[in-house]
């Protein structure tokens, strides 16, 4: 028999209980041991649960109880979570938590104390929801060189995105809705401004190049300026905008660490990972390329994540699961304008002929999206690969033109 | 340093040295220890590999050497392979194969003796190729109760049938260009039978509902009989021709197994898996739909997943993994004739109209496909749900009309 105790009472801590309690069967048989939830932290009372008894609002309960092995952190935020995860490890107890904002600003940290002391810390419900990508990731890397993981890894943003895409309807309305399905927070600024996906790519480059990239790193820009024209001319070119988290190894050993709206060719895997899903590619020199596909949230996939890390951590009580990265270092990722890809650009300029033929001659050829009743003064190309430094220079030096917008076109 | 032997080196065993050669440091990195290959057993010479002098072809070189730990098996084919990973697990020594027909035949028998020996029998390569599923599966089973299994599971079938999808080529045309291309073998039954993709989804099953399912147990249909007619009609209703493995959990305990070709809704996550990629669904309660996708099969995915097959033994040398299935039954699997689902009908019959109505009577309403040119004397009719014993009797009480296809509808 293993105790463990749960910190957090909310969407996904109580899906954790659901699900503990709906297949404890098959859930004792997997980790070999019965698994006891002796004890719950939250603020709140919840009499008519059948755990009733076990809640506590102190968490000294918690980490003074010597009998608690593995404590499970479904809190969410950075404070008090991680002085809470913190003192847990400190005082001998392996953790499992779901909290992305927590492992992408601490992990390293947090994984270098789990190490010292010989205890764990897994997160696997932090990325991708209940699909399981940070073992298989593990797996992919053990005789892969990864050089590229790019996702759809925010459910809230793709939804809006999709409702764009597909229904015509405007970012605020598709936003409206999402709010109103309780797909989107009230404040849903995390979600559409892009530091959730930021997050998860944190997690993910620093899992799988072996160094922690911190948020604040990363060049992260939402999908609130995305409009119904640019939709449209990306559709007309022949793709989709999808909101991407991407990491790429550089060959001077630094990361090019993004999260920004791309637009994907239709025939990209991720182009068709739609609605509330999220999709996550894996690009190894062995094994190609590796799609995970499944919903990125949700009470129920998210907290079934965290059971599945519960149950590692009762088989490896004593031992070690290999999971560690290095810590960050400031240089460590790449200045984003130095990035190079294709783009779309929408100019509004009065002589598009001569912008465009400007342009070929200091880009090299774009290629023209054309648009049935478009207005007269607007140009839309898609330029060959190219930094967004050399291309701000090369449009500054147009002065009859102006960008209205400016979106990176994905090679995946 | 950990000693390793590598039976057959041919495609696969040829590219776990590749792999272990070209990412030798972060392997042994991963694994905690150096791993030395110090035997390749193959009937062949090969003075010009970077292996020579450590060939052999008599096996007792390797069986008899007890610094040996941990021997690979790449012959393929149910013996000597059987005979000889046997002989290994009695020996002490964990296994690790790529071999799906020794798995699907075998598995129980072999999962019994490593456990007993507190050894290791680990397979992941045996199912699509270099896509970690086996693990991530064992992953999704721990807090979830998984009730169904879909794939696409062969490569070989999935580029004939996207040929004849996309370029409109037929069967024969298409299998010719998988043999020139390398993608199908000079005797292709075992691909295009659907004995391949059998084995396959009888090694998930086995995982995923915890009982041995042989590959005599399900009902396999292959693609030869697929025309570009059927192709046509499916495009018109709405769907593509995918072959597919697929495992389901009924009521009563038994399973709902069988590898047919399906018409899948464009819509369905599998349909867009197309040319010799594989894809596969896990349907869990508290997962909802997860997806893997990847190359099923090719030289270095496959070793790579041999690789991490590999490390995770050497890292768990004298301790198990958890992966065990019971044997299996006679009557664990359902009759496929019993198992329903919607179908396409293809008819040859002279009063379209008059059968359709009867049809309509007996079945439940059908949807009629129509189809420009098509000849006056064929109906085209999707079917509500219903088992194949309940329709083909009913198709024989109409005496004038005779059967052309019938392909089942996917629910997923």
């Amino acid at each position: 028999m293993v105790k463990i105790a749960i910190m957090g009472y909310g969407v996904v801590g109580s899906g954790v209980v659901e699900v503990m309690l709906k297949n404890k069967k098959s859930i004792s048989h997997k980790a070999g041991e019965q698994i006891e939830i002796s004890r719950i932290l939250d603020i709140r009372e919840f009499s008519d649960s059948p755990m009733a008894g076990r809640f506590t609002s102190n968490f000294e309960d918690i980490i003074n109880d010597p009998e608690i092995k593995i404590v499970v952190e479904t809190i969410g935020g950075l404070n008090p979570a991680y002085d809470f995860v913190r003192r847990c490890l400190l005082a001998g107890k392996s953790v499992v938590t779901s909290n992305k904002e927590l492992v992408a600003a601490k992990g390293d940290e947090l994984l270098a104390l789990a190490r010292d002391r010989n205890l764990n810390f897994l997160f696997e419900a932090s990325v991708g929801g209940g699909i399981p990508i940070l073992r298989p990731l593990d797996q992919c890397l053990a005789a892969n060189e990864v050089f590229e993981i790019a996702g759809i890894l925010n459910g809230t943003t793709n939804f809006i995105l999709t409702k764009m895409i597909r229904d015509n309807i405007s970012f605020a309305d598709a936003l409206n809705l999402a709010q109103r399905l309780g797909y989107a927070e009230r404040d849903p600024l995390a979600d559409i401004g892009g530091l959730d996906a930021c997050r998860k790519i944190c997690i993910l480059a620093s899992l799988a190049f072996g160094k922690h990239v911190y948020p604040e790193q990363v060049h992260t820009q939402g999908i609130q300026d995305i409009t119904l024209e640019d939709v449209k001319y990306a559709d007309i070119w022949g793709g989709v905008i999808k909101l991407i988290g991407r990491a790429r190894k550089l060959e001077d050993g630094r990361l090019d660490c993004i999260v920004v709206p791309m637009i994907l060719p239709h025939a990209s895997r991720l182009a068709q990972v739609n609605d509330v899903f999220n999709g996550i590619l894996v690009r190894g020199d062995a094994i190609g390329d590796v799609v995970f596909y499944g919903q990125g949230a949700g009470k129920l996939p998210t907290a079934s994540a965290v059971v599945a890390d519960i149950i590692d951590e009762v088989k490896h009580l004593g031992a070690r699961k290999y999971l560690i990265w290095e810590s960050g270092e400031p240089d460590y990722v790449a200045d984003y304008l130095e990035s190079k890809s294709a783009m779309m650009l929408r100019l509004k300029c009065d002589n598009s002929q001569a912008v465009k033929s400007k342009l070929d001659n200091m880009l090299g050829v774009c290629e023209r999206v054309d648009i049935e009743n478009s207005p007269s003064d607007e140009l839309v190309l898609v330029t060959p690969l190219i930094t967004q430094n050399r291309l701000d220079e090369v449009l500054k030096s147009l002065s009859d033109t102006s960008l209205i917008s400016r979106i990176r076109i994905a090679d995946f």
